[in-house]
């Protein structure tokens, strides 16, 4: 058992999702994001449930505002990128295989090893 | 998108989860949980986090006490249930085909359908 807010304090790194627990085949993470990431797309469904604070996410060129309690499917293959302007705290289900930046890899990307 | 606090103000009855989203072969499901609910199992894995208040979970006979924040893994398989004094909302992550009571039937039952 873990909880939400004890592991939020033990992420340092900004833009760096962590597993909190695996479920079946997916994973359940936690991330803190700041500032414009780059667009990306993934092979598979990627939910996003905010905890705390609030950030735009852009999805095919359309801003959807998300503040704290809203739960966000991004579909696969959409073009999309999370942008706070501030810390933003948030919960992401996504299978195991989901690399969080897509079919890209950026300065920020981590392997899926760096994020267990 | 929606959001926790508005979705949860709609649900009315308790231990009768709601689908708030989908991602991939999975769902999101919310639900306002008192009482001590029957035993149980499920072909898979089903992962719990408490949203408001408390309860205990009890899986294969060992009491683990939940509150807000907590995320809980209940592997496939194990007998369990939740055990909440006064009402506890909690998120679930589940596949679609899960029957949230497992392979019984009991007054309380829901069907799928009756979750969307």
């Amino acid at each position: 058992m873990k909880n939400i807010d004890e592991f939020l304090s033990g992420i340092k790194e900004f833009c760096s999702p962590k597993v909190i627990s695996k479920v079946n085949d997916h994973y359940l993470k936690l991330a803190k994001v700041i500032g414009k990431l780059p667009l990306h797309k993934h092979k598979s469904d990627e939910l996003f449930v905010i905890v705390n604070g609030s950030m735009d996410m852009e999805v095919e060129g359309k801003i959807y505002p998300l503040k704290e309690g809203d739960v966000f499917l991004v579909e696969k293959h959409k073009m999309h990128r999370p942008i706070a302007k501030e810390q933003c705290d948030c919960l992401l289900f996504e299978k195991k295989d989901l690399l969080h930046t897509g079919d890209q890899v950026f300065d920020i990307t981590k392997t899926i090893d760096e994020q267990l």
